[in-house]
């Protein structure tokens, strides 16, 4: 089936957003946890976390203003930082029942039933059933201006995830921590390791690595 | 294990760059296909297709301008068109292998071993392979100081996806297009469906959605 600008544009609300959500590939699933300056805790699922950079170590993500997700974007400008939750398979249920429209009066942790953790003097609440969670500082929005969004980048200031999943080269086996992935708006998926690849060179066939 | 901002600066650059690579959690794996005005052909993995917005239909991705991926970019800037390419299970060795740095003489078509298709008039080259394809126009490159990345912004005007694993409701089963995830820099990961799941309402139990 093929689809143009024009089949695109006829297509319902509804169905256009799941067709187009649907085709940028698997996403990453994260919760994004907030609090505001009186430490009332705000969490929200979010699929469009990316990768930005190693050194210095940002990762960005992108917020529609208008949407839920707003309380995540004025804690965040608020208090100037936040925490990413990978969701895993134990989780994903509640982690999606977080894009309810809950009032600001409402925590989304107590809502879905995930509990908040403090870590030392970390401003913002992480979640303690995620196997593998980062502290982050604000340090930029980028206002879209073709559609309305801001992208929000972040510095990694804090990580943790168990010893047995990272791998001496510095991998984190992300499958060992349960983490899943989504597809369109609404799907959660598990995944299992083709390979591990070598560094690709013009002149030298891939190979695949061994890894723990 | 706990790392903090020092503790990550201390890594070593390799081992950094795999481990910041792995917090986003799993990755879009796509092929980005791009010409030169001589129509001289170009292709290049990339795992920072994120989706922007269903309507107007954008995409973006975050491109490193002095690695093996500014022929991309230069080319985008240049024709103003490129095409994104689902990696599947069957390519994704090939996939893994643009990321070589090739000359500016090579096409990464040939050296790989993928094909280049030319869809009616649209002005960038396809994968053949791919299962899932996407015709984009260039709409806007946002410079990222902070780290110099650049992302590009894109608007989708043609997709080619089988009418068999186009859902009723829009949704695309990337399963079924045997689509493949990313962690890191070099893993490759495969999908198995845990549930697609209801729309969130505040005082609603999330439901397991059938799909066929």
């Amino acid at each position: 089936m093929k689809y143009d600008t024009q089949s695109i544009k006829q297509l319902s609300k509804r169905k256009r957003a799941q067709f187009i959500n649907s085709l940028s590939g698997f996403k990453s699933a994260n919760l994004i946890g907030t609090c505001n300056q009186q430490k009332k805790s705000n969490l929200a699922i979010f699929s469009s976390v990316v990768h930005l950079g190693s050194a210095p170590p940002l990762l960005a993500l992108i917020s529609r203003p208008h949407s839920v997700e707003r309380h995540t974007l004025q804690n965040i400008i608020e208090t100037g930082y936040f925490t990413i939750n990978h969701v895993n398979e134990t989780i994903y249920k509640q982690a999606h029942q977080t894009s309810a429209r809950y009032s600001k009066d409402q925590s989304e942790f107590n809502q879905v039933g995930l509990t908040t953790m403090w870590e030392a003097d970390f401003p913002a609440p992480f979640v303690k059933e995620s196997i593998i969670r980062l502290g982050m500082s604000f340090r930029e929005k980028i206002h879209i201006a073709i559609n309305q969004t801001e992208m929000i980048i972040g510095e990694i200031n804090f990580v943790y995830v168990p010893d047995n999943i990272i791998d001496k080269d510095g991998y984190v086996h992300l499958e060992k921590a349960n983490s899943v992935t989504i597809s369109s708006l609404d799907s959660y998926h598990s995944t299992k390791l083709l390979s591990h690849l070598s560094y690709a060179k013009p002149d030298k066939k891939i190979e695949t690595v061994l890894r723990k």
